[in-house]
């Protein structure tokens, strides 16, 4: 099986190569990549593929990650806003995801993946429940994910072995399934909902697997005083004692990081975390404005996230690739702060190198997984730079076609993967129904 | 001529009114709204129609109204970003607008309204240069444009004579005109661009002509400062000496707002100026947050503005809508800020009112200025919450049709008042030929 893409302006975001090509191709054979190179003299001509995409008046890319959502939770757009934390968590969120059933997660996650397709997500991070069921939503529909199971054991150290051994179980039935397009990570929740020995212990258990962590640290000012409190010490140097950040064996995966101080980024950039940065959602629910160009600064590589739909309320990387931007430039009081091909980089080279490190970058012997971006469009028009355009004027619906590991998911914006209304017919029911089964009691 | 919408979800925005109707229809004749109801009895069915619209699986609201922009500056998107503001204006923006022509402006405003039409902007406030080409941009794309020349004297009487003249002779043209679809406002630019004394004969002549002003205020915190150590006092103050903030008589349209004090506010709130609040390019220059949940809660009108394109880098007011419930409540740590409801209000009733008093609004005597928002795709599944929908998930590329002053300008996806390539095309030379003449001379 192979596929030439002749036509287009390739972004590579390969800065030791190609950089970009005004008019390129890129060949894919099997998986990967095989080939990519100038074709202003039309030296495409000469190959020979099964499939010709023509991508005249588009850009080529790597597809982009998002590094930190609950797909599961795409059931919940929408189903509560504008509130005070603790009242949209206890009243709304926490109700409705203790009726949420299998095919409840199944049906979300499926949505989410169409969702993702749609807005140009090749690959992304979970953190859930029932995640047999995100798994074959990924399987069915083509792209990447990542998937750790959230546990969450308070303390409690018979809860933690099953949250543990659910993980566990996770890991053995889908790492590497779906021709590797699914591994997995290990979830141990947050700092302030699972003690420090169960968060030593998912790490030792991860290293054992050969997966990642991932985890949710200082997405509030509330967890930062709790942990000071608590332990005299912030999350981040809490869970240092316990060797967590050490990436020598595994990736270690930092969602949100709003209250991280200068030593705690220093000791991120320094193990080699990556964090994802969740801007739209740290907005929604007032948590605070991370110090990403600080990171940035220190070496720290960040990548971004959405969170899940019910704080943002969707799962468009590009929407959060301009929030980043803005947000960091008001936050810093600094229009120069977070340029705009830094923002394309967080997006595509770190959040794929997390999650598979032959992805994010597009060169001969990485996998297939890219995404073709119109620009034959008015918010297009003109394109001065290609960054400025990807961050500030682009939209997720400019994404027009989509490929991943070297199966083309969208074609010209049809999605050839799954039925779409009825994804959207059945995701409806079960998020009807869900919302019904929560409401309170008489 | 006639046009029926039937089987949509109406927003109407109607406070008093009608609210929303799950299954409703709408009856436009000429120009105008006639009727408006429920249809859950198919009582539409007895209505006979010109044009029929099926608006199944379709959000009708309101065409949104953009309150600030500079349109001709659509050209310069992604000229330049991520500066500081000084070198971004000196050796970038200024440089480019000294070389504009007015095909430029005619093109590039066309180019605006062709990307408003496609994200849902049925009426927009302008200041800029070349008045007479965006009046005629407006004129060709149906749209409702309320025009202001850019009125810069920097103390200079002579000058300021002059630049009173060209805005004069813009609302002797144009007022009016396009069957009262293009009005026009007097724009002196900003309190720190042209002095005190211009800036009363500016509001003079708009009071004896019967339009609006239109003016740049508080943008900056170096504008506040200056005003401070020349005059002793804020923007606001220093104006109100000269009775530029009465609306007794006329419109007042204040952009920005970013430095305002409490005690601005209160003015502000009292003497009924409506402020156009424009978050992306706020953030973006880093200029500031303003205090838009104080305004509200003080009673001030706020509408939605996207600044030119060179600082944001689209007119999309999908986006701005959600950025504003965002940055809001990031800016005042409190999720519970400028709920979604309040933002879509922002967007429309606030926005209308201060271009045409017959908009904003969807109701019997209204002018038909509205759009269709397609909920029968994966961002909008599920919709708990219509105005939540709206702000946090949905995008400007959901917007399927538009109708303005009783015409349709876009169906089901078609842009029907343009060639769309031949804008983008003659756009796009027009673009790339100012930046190759506005490059430095050797
Ligand atoms: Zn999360
Ligand atoms: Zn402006």
């Amino acid at each position: 099986m192979s596929i030439l893409i002749k036509n287009a302006y390739i972004v590579t975001m390969d800065k030791d190569g190609a950089g970009e090509i005004e008019n390129g191709f890129l060949l894919i054979e099997n998986n990967l990549i095989s080939k990519i190179g100038d074709n202003s003299n039309n030296a495409a001509d000469s190959i020979s593929a099964g499939t010709v995409i023509d991508a005249k008046g588009a850009i080529l890319m790597p597809g982009l990650s998002n590094t930190h959502t609950h797909l599961g939770m795409t059931l919940l757009r929408g189903y509560a806003d504008d509130m005070a934390l603790q009242a949209w968590l206890e009243t709304k969120i926490w109700p409705a995801e203790a009726n949420l059933t299998a095919e409840d997660v199944y049906y979300g996650s499926l949505l989410g993946c169409l969702e993702m397709i749609r807005s140009g997500t090749t690959a992304f991070c979970d953190m859930y429940f029932f995640m047999d069921e995100t798994a074959k939503a990924v399987e069915k529909a083509g792209i990447r994910g990542c998937l750790s199971y959230g546990m969450i054991e308070f303390g409690d150290e018979e809860k933690g072995n099953k949250e543990l051994a659910t993980n566990e179980k996770l890991v053995r039935d889908w790492q590497g399934k779906a021709n590797g397009r699914i591994t997995t990570m290990y979830g141990p929740h947050a700092p302030n909902t699972c003690c420090q020995s169960f968060i030593g212990r998912s790490k030792e258990a991860a290293e054992r697997d050969g997966v990642g962590v991932h985890i949710h640290v200082l997405e509030t000012e509330a967890e930062l005083n709790q942990m000071k409190e608590n332990h005299g010490m912030c999350s981040v140097h809490h869970l240092d004692a316990v060797d967590f950040w050490n990436t020598e064996k595994i990736p270690v995966l930092a969602a949100h990081c709003v209250w991280m101080s200068d030593g705690d980024i220093k000791l991120f950039a320094k193990k080699g975390v990556t964090v994802s940065h969740n801007p739209i959602s740290n907005m929604k629910l007032a948590s605070g404005i991370a110090p990403i160009q600080k990171m940035l600064d220190a070496g720290v590589s960040v990548s971004l996230g959405t969170d899940g739909c019910a704080s943002n309320n969707n799962l468009n990387l590009f929407e959060e690739m301009k929030t980043a931007a803005l947000l960091q430039k008001v936050g810093t009081m600094s229009p120069t702060a977070l340029p705009a091909k830094a923002v394309v980089e967080m997006a595509t080279v770190n959040g794929g190198r997390v999650i598979d490190k032959q992805t994010g970058v597009l060169k001969a012997g990485n996998k297939a997984d890219m995404i073709l971006v119109d620009i034959q469009k008015a918010n297009a028009t003109p394109v001065f730079d290609v960054y400025s355009h990807l961050v500030y004027a682009a939209a997720g619906s400019d994404v027009k076609t989509m490929i991943v590991d070297g199966k083309i998911l969208m074609e010209n914006y049809k999605v050839l993967v799954m039925d779409e209304e009825e994804v959207m017919k059945k995701a409806k029911e079960c998020a009807f129904s869900l919302a019904e089964r929560a409401k309170p009691k008489k």
